[in-house]
């Protein structure tokens, strides 16, 4: 019987083995010898996908969002209302569980990387950009139901919002009993009534 | 004439070739190999300071923390008062000129070292404990001269303004068009009615 290559599925199988090894080992961890290894591929078939390392850090970052982009179908299934919308979304950022606490910290270690290299600092752009925007979308729908005040600036709030959400995942990375939800919950329930212009 | 080896001094230019390969080319080029040809020394020389990686790495996040706790003091004697002093504290974490862009770039970078190292994780922890702590001391002299509100609890106050000030400082990291400062500005301006409990 011939091999059938499903290509997806095996893109899907090197996903797994680098997030693996970055939640594993840290993203120095990630080569192109080491996922080969991990997927237990030839370091000649990996060569198909990634010509250099750079390739494989914007996968790896690629495998890292895409996983956020997952939390975020479900968060939109399963929120019943546009505020328990906004702060399902703001949690995907927060450490709350294993799974999240392994994908912060990778998403973090991008930044360092991401110094020296054009490629990943825009792909961290984007992502920051479309978070931003989906967080102040569901504000606008919130405010337009008149569940927060009518003056909260939706966008400038969405930015704070995200910022906190980061900063307090930032500091939870290496310090996890630091880690205070109610900052973010007290910070969307004074936008019924003191808002942000 | 003898060679007079003056021990501080020495600990100085290799903080200072450090930083300057950290800020230039991020902190996977901070090698012994290659701190000792920016600095000018033998791989020997450098060897009599730190046996492997590991502790070079955290010389380099010591480096960036001397860096910051210099900006500390200048903080405390040019403020007027404590509100401006909290404020001047918080924004030691903005990249608001070239040197603080580079230094919370660095700073970052760090992040993804210290998921796999825990002596690099707890530094972290110990200057970010120490960052909220003036920070709280500082609101609570605000408080005690009746510029901030009675009602507002000042650890976890000091707690959500570090993590904005840090989400923001990741976003500009990658993004530096999108520093609002004002976000900052406007919960400190807050604090004189609204507080955080």
């Amino acid at each position: 019987m011939p091999k059938i290559v499903d290509h997806e599925q095996r893109r899907e199988e090197l996903a797994a083995a680098v997030w693996r090894l970055a939640s594993r080992d840290g993203l120095d961890a990630v080569t192109i010898r080491a996922v080969s290894a991990e997927a237990g591929w030839s370091t000649g078939a990996l060569h198909h996908y990634f010509s250099d390392k750079e390739e494989l850090l914007l996968f790896a970052f690629q495998t890292v969002a895409d996983r956020v982009g997952r939390r975020v179908a479900t968060a939109r299934e399963e929120s019943r209302d546009p505020l328990e919308l906004a702060r399902a979304l703001l949690a995907i950022g927060l450490p709350l569980d294993d799974e999240r606490r392994d994908e912060t910290r990778v998403w973090f270690a991008f930044l360092g990387l991401a110094l020296t290299r054009p490629p990943l600092a825009r792909a961290q752009r984007l992502a920051y950009d479309q978070w931003r925007r989906i967080v102040a979308d569901a504000l606008r729908d919130a405010q337009q139901r008149g569940d927060i005040d009518a003056e909260v600036g939706v966008e400038r709030e969405a930015a704070a919002l995200v910022a906190l959400v980061d900063g307090l995942a930032v500091q939870a990375s290496f310090d996890p009993g630091c880690l205070d939800v109610g900052l973010v919950d007290e910070r969307l329930a004074g936008l019924r009534s003191a808002p942000a212009r």
